[in-house]
């Protein structure tokens, strides 16, 4: 695996192998040999979209596997000079990277980077399409916790249409057999879910999407998207497709409750969910170095 | 000791062990041995308040120590997005940080998060309350240069009300029982300065203050609090709390003068005496390097 | 060499010397021996301007030789507090940097910085006076390219009035008795090339200053400085200073075309020459690293 720039186009085994390889860098290991592994290599963090999570959990797991790692924030560098995506990568390239991890607003920005450059290329979220290395990290941290995708029915909830998040996360599962179920306001919906998967499908009422579910995922809600869904405040939407701990209840007992963060308290989720037992937030930020670490093992071996 | 969150709490001794081992890092010394002390750790230097100068500091103090460093800055950050410090801090802490660097304007902020977190928490200045590791680098100054803090008389001169640098220092000297006297606008004095310690005074003249002082430590004057001290312009400010030959005189021979950067020169302090032979502020600005370092191998042993 | 204030001053033999070093870090080497050379180390870097690119390359190279490596922007650095350059750079030297990397818009500003302090300092650019590393890099381009600096004949196309890069390669290319042809508008040309050494020529139009030379160097266009041309638009800047294929031709065979980057794609080059076969503007790019290897291997020895 040279690239990674999705989930679309990996197989089971792929991500199989990939979920065990981050096993190797999750909970005490011991730091001095995981510096050897990427030692004397060279990673920049190339981010045209800020992203201060995202970005350290790069930064981190490159350092701990002993590369250099660069951070270039699209604000402070030649692209407000007016040059190109291609320019800037291919520059970047030229100072012998061995991995660019690419965050960039416009969908396929990685794949077209990709296909003009030798250095290893990850996606680390470009536009709506796909946030590879996240529906990893959920993957990873969903088997942890129930030991296994397959067979599982696992719910996402919020505007899945503009979510790189949900559409990454709907292709892994899918890959599995997981049921996927999609649910928020119609206008935050895909047209064609069905693209998504087989194992797709979607709801309107969040009550009857969350009703017997293993896994609750909830995603942020962007207050400026709010206006074309007909609801007026952030409270009719906590309302409607918030997760508090009654709706909870209807899912299976134990199910997990997940968010890619930040949290928006008290509008996607109760303050009494996020903090509660059956909250899995902070392991899926554990689980995001872990796997990050895989990736950048992975394409650079 | 698993945080520093404040000067308030230590005991003479826990401030002598800290002075002692900084005195390790301080100078010559190998620089590749240093490089084992903290390797494999992870430091997070979280800031929600700019400041290059502790944030390049605690950085080199990190790298030197062989830790992993990585730089948070509020402004990029999710607090912009809305996230809570606590939400921040432990996302961050399941990052596996080992100690997370804190910068707050809020005082008392490390010490909510301590409560809340697994990681080691190095307050590096919460809003007016404490700078601990100003404090122990003015500390280890004097100490280097004067060869004790007990029996001294130390000066604290500009706006003391508003400056943690302040308040921490006069908590360590008072430790020792140090004479703290406190000098400045009327506006800019605590309202009860005995809850500093029983060797604070207070001066409303600076040449009363500094007759005969060991110390000077001059405070930079933030120019928008000028005005509610009834001083209109900075050149008022200077004749009345400003440091010059003339009024630095009156100290004892050889008097040390210290500020914490940046310098406003012309204000609180003239050319003469910031570029002077009685001046250690690059002194204070060593000694930071080595007492963070003496921090974080003390609070990561 | 305990610093690197620019080209004017080095010999021929100096020259030399840093390309020759250069070569120990281009293209495939050790990367785990390469680590050595600075290992306990600091390098600082200082941009009052920012530049991503100069300063990615610098930071690259100083990890490659296993310096720490710690970035200040001035933005965000306590010179938005009013602190003057002296005293920003003093403190970051109490720190005890080895060398500390200065861009700064002030021309001369290294100059002034190197008498004032005990760390090395390598000019990263200074107003429109000097960047030396650049014109190394040029220089190692071309030599490794076309075997040789003397005898040849090396166009530099655009502002050169306000160049820092052209001025630069004038002095090193003249050492080498390279003949140096400056062209660009009026306004933008230096009122005394000679100044720049006796190889330097001036033409007025590109046609004629392009014939039969052996490298061609496009300066980026300010949009903001088109004005004083008297030429409105940048398509008239192109048509008369750009270079195009056509244009191209009238160089030597296989003539080297070279860019410092960003470049204004359409404006000073064609997208045909840019990308064609002749453009060694990535070479520069990657020679980049390597020449600043050497520099900072250099005034840290």
């Amino acid at each position: 695996m040279r690239h990674l720039l999705g989930i679309d186009g990996l197989s089971e085994q792929d991500i199989t192998s990939l979920l065990d390889e981050a096993e190797r860098y999750f909970g005490p290991h011991d730091p001095i040999a995981t510096r050897n592994v990427l030692r004397g290599k060279t990673v920049l963090n190339v981010f045209f979209e800020s992203s201060t999570r995202t970005r350290t959990s790069f930064e981190l797991a490159g350092k701990r596997l002993g590369a250099d790692v660069i951070n270039i924030a699209a604000s402070s560098s030649s692209v407000t000079k007016g040059e190109t995506l291609l320019d800037t990568v291919k520059n970047v390239e030229a100072m012998q990277s061995d991995a660019i991890v690419l965050r960039h607003s416009a969908s396929g920005a990685p794949h077209f980077i990709a296909r003009h450059t030798g250095a290893s290329i990850v996606n680390a979220g470009d536009g709506s399409h796909e946030h590879p290395t996240q529906a990893l990290l959920d993957a990873f941290t969903i088997r942890k916790r129930l030991g296994k995708l397959a067979g599982l029915t696992v719910v996402v909830c919020g505007d899945i249409l503009h979510s790189r998040v949900a559409r990454s996360n709907a292709l892994l599962l899918g890959t599995f057999g997981t049921e996927v179920r999609l649910c928020g306001p119609r206008t935050m919906m895909p047209r064609e879910p069905n693209v998504l998967g087989p194992t797709v499908r979607v709801f309107d009422r969040f009550d009857d999407a969350i009703e017997g579910a293993d896994v609750v995922m909830m995603l942020r809600i962007q207050n400026e998207r709010l206006g074309g869904t007909m609801m007026s405040t952030t409270r009719e939407y906590s309302r409607t497709f918030g997760l508090n701990p009654r709706r909870l209840r209807l899912a299976k007992p134990g199910a997990l409750v997940m968010h890619p963060g930040p949290i928006n308290r008290g509008v996607e989720l109760d303050n009494a969910v996020a903090d509660g037992t059956q909250s899995v937030i902070l392991d899926q930020v554990e689980a995001g170095v872990a796997v990050r670490c895989a990736v950048l093992a992975r394409v650079l071996s």
